[in-house]
């Protein structure tokens, strides 16, 4: 099977079978939005599921809530995004075109170690860069807040300027306290959400990769700062070996080294155990979605790369064919910054006393960015068979479809039998569909490429012994099955309990 | 027991046990926004997931997608928004508070019959209206626009002026052809969506009730105009019975009339055949959650009332105890204004073709405020028991938890088995908890107000057979059984079959 994955296969899929699209395409789109059709949306639909599934519900200390997504700007305020959470924008003085710092220089194939605002302006001037575009001068590099801003309230004015939120764990901080005394929760424990974020990219770019308009799931993990290090969890995660590349291999130019996380935590890659068991804990995930091991790898930001409030930040990284490693989720140490921030602007006590002494809980922080997940998920999934048809091979748990029931022939009695399959099958919540579109074959190649990992047929035997055959999308091999076994078999195949 | 639930009754449990409280509290909150705690956010995501199954999953005809909030400003433009969606506002000229006028003459007690501008302008005149909280001089009443402005791009100015959206109908009506050609459904279909809208709504109000952010779920139901009243499913709803109070009823100051749903059609109450089948179908989804009949009627919109797009809207209205009667769905018969107005404005074929004539299709919209709907669902389920304690007799698929498990001792050996038994249910995915905090009352107490529909308690017989007991919420009776039996009776009991 071919695995030669280009952006354009993908994009082509995306579209043709209703995966994710540009938005607003019929007034000529908007840069950086996108919207999810019926295939993709339930594909993305049963990707946060599970994350809930395996982050929240199944632990017995991780709570979910659902903060808004406009805070009091008091909140943007206090964590230092409205003054820190910037990129660095280089205007074209001619063509009036704007990048991100970055993405110039890796345009104009710049290369450049750190991306503090010194070390931009003085590349951009040593190389004596010109706009891409038209050739024109730049602009001095300039600091640009990310934040889109709105107005609430009868009037628009200063007094009225609200932010969208570009995470949100701040969400999750200002309730510390709150969620804590309504739980009982203690040390450790986390809070965790999903949803809408929005930041005003510079320029979006790369398909779905950086949009304006995107789904993230975050986990604010909570320890107490002297226990760090006693994760008691954590030889559930040591032995899952993983490329990592730290900051300082980065740095003289090494490559990254295939290593256990528990060897690694013991080298001191790590800022703390929790953080090295947070990192376990997100890669065993994504594992669990169908991300093969060899195309996962962990790199250490480096000290200029590291967002205002993080002690010590791991990109989970992708292998995009198309793009090379790129980051899927974030995992940040943010120590006490946040909660030491809003308690001082506030004057909430959002700290917490043991023997005696007030202390603010460290915080590690896994972020997920689920479109790129998404991407990641139907990248890997993009399958090219021997006869030139595409498979999505995705794993049966965030398939849009549990099975297609597909009558042989186009007759009454086959497409009754397939409705009434159907209908059983969904009163035991399996999601199945019949085709009846045209010939077996087509309903087939369809449902390949929607990535239903079982086609359940309904031929001249399923009238004699109620027994129909189950095909499976990655063999094509069939099973015969009586009709009252099939939502039990369904199930097993998909290894799902439920 | 007592039904007679105050509003603070609500907000107090809603703030005790975390379902849902004001956002950015400790920066002294934000006028309009809330966030969902740990038990509110479960039983919201229950609702919603209900919902989806209902409406998207379990039909072959309904395609569920996602677009993204925000779409191009010419969407709104096109739609209508940009000048209609408006509500009218009144300001106090000496302490410039700013009411919206349907409230205001709703708080001075003056009565009106229609709430178009000039009646406004001439009730406010007439009653020489003065402001309610400083007695000062009012303004002219004017047109206020409710679609909260952002901006997105690099400068901040007209021409990044977007929107967020207001309802969510504007992003499948854009999409219509391309997911009717994806799909290659045949009319009738339709599209549906859940996710957040935003209204800068002039007075947040009602706890929950009026918010500037929320969520909505909606199906656009698109008809052909030749088949308005040809709906082959009628006949699985048209025996509901419910309150309907027509436009002319309200006119003639009548009382709402008990019909059936066939018997209203024949009388020519609603639009078509498709609007009386979504009343029917949204009724009963109401009712499968835990709504009372007897706490739903139909109003139909007055031709003052009704949206710049619809020919004619039905309120589904629940009777909150401390609001009186109030909408929680519209289903509005959008007819073919949409797909006509961005067809001339796009200049994309949105239209279909029949016997080689071109047909815009017509659509039958409901849209669910889930918020409210929530909200509808706590205040049902809240109940004093004769002792003076809160349960919350939830249905069990809208409950936070399927069940708590609790040791009947703090023993370890009674501890590590409740951990055993939630585990093991846990592995069967179904959302349990163990309680160890203190006495089973309190574990109990707790879970009662929590809405979980069963406790499993561990005691000395468990370790004598492998058995416990499961104490049901309501009735506070105990069955005993098999701990290898759990999963199944959990799931039997919860009359869900997956």
């Amino acid at each position: 099977m071919e695995k030669n994955v280009s952006l354009d296969d993908i994009v082509n899929i995306a579209k043709r079978r209703g995966l994710i699209f540009p938005s607003s395409e019929i007034y000529g789109g908007l840069a950086g939005f996108y919207d999810y059709g019926p295939i993709g949306f339930e594909i993305k639909r049963r990707i946060i599921d599970d994350w809930w599934w395996n982050f929240v519900i199944s632990r017995d200390d991780v709570y979910g809530i659902s903060p808004a997504i406009i805070l009091s700007p008091a909140v943007w305020k206090a964590s230092g995004h409205v003054d820190e959470f910037i990129d660095i924008l280089v205007e074209c003085t001619k063509c009036k075109s704007r990048f991100k710092a970055e993405t110039l220089l890796e345009d104009l194939g710049i290369k450049i170690s750190d991306f503090s605002m010194e070390s931009i302006k003085n590349s951009l001037r040593d190389n004596n860069a010109r706009c891409p575009k038209c050739g024109g001068e730049l602009s001095e590099p300039r600091r640009f807040n990310l934040m889109v801003e709105a107005h609430v309230g009868a009037v628009k004015d200063e007094s009225s300027v609200i932010y969208l939120r570009p995470e949100i764990a701040q969400g999750m901080f200002i309730n510390f306290k709150l969620i804590s005394a309504i739980t009982g929760a203690k040390l450790p424990f986390g809070i965790a959400s999903y949803g809408k974020v929005f930041r005003n990219e510079i320029a979006p770019r790369g398909f779905i990769f950086r949009l304006r308009e995107f789904e993230i799931a975050e986990i604010e993990y909570f320890i107490d700062p002297d226990e760090q290090n006693s994760c008691e969890d954590f030889h559930e995660v040591d032995n899952i070996e993983i490329k990592i590349w730290t900051k300082e291999e980065q740095k003289r130019n090494l490559k990254p080294k295939e290593r256990k996380l528990g060897d690694a935590y013991n080298e001191g890659v790590f800022s703390s155990m929790w953080h090295a068991y947070w990192v376990g804990e997100s890669v065993k995930w994504l594992e669990s979605i169908g991300l093969s091991p060899e195309n996962l790898r962990l790199r250490e930001h480096l000290e200029t790369e590291l967002a205002h409030y993080a002690k010590q930040t791991f990109d989970i990284e992708y292998y995009f064919p198309y793009f090379g490693w790129k980051e899927i989720v974030g995992i940040a140490n943010r120590t006490d910054y946040d909660l030491r921030r809003h308690s001082k602007t506030s004057g909430e006590k959002l700290y917490l006393v043991k023997d005696g002494k007030q202390f603010f809980p460290y915080c590690i922080e896994p972020s997920f960015g689920i479109d790129r997940i998404f991407l990641a998920v139907i990248t890997e999934a993009y399958t090219v068979r021997e006869d030139g048809k595409v498979i999505l091979r995705l794993h049966p748990k965030v398939a849009p479809y549990d099975a297609v029931i597909v009558p042989l022939l186009k007759r009454p009695e086959f497409i009754a039998k397939a409705e009434e399959i159907n209908r059983m099958l969904k009163r035991e919540r399996l999601a199945t569909y019949v085709d009846v579109s045209g010939r077996v074959g087509k309903a087939y190649v369809k449902a390949d490429e929607f990535g239903v990992p079982y086609a359940i047929t309904i031929d001249h035997e399923t009238f004699e012994n109620d027994t129909v055959t189950i095909r499976f999308r990655d063999t094509r091999e069939q099973i015969r099955v009586p009709i009252t076994e099939l939502p039990i078999r369904i199930r097993e195949l998909s290894k799902t309990t439920v």
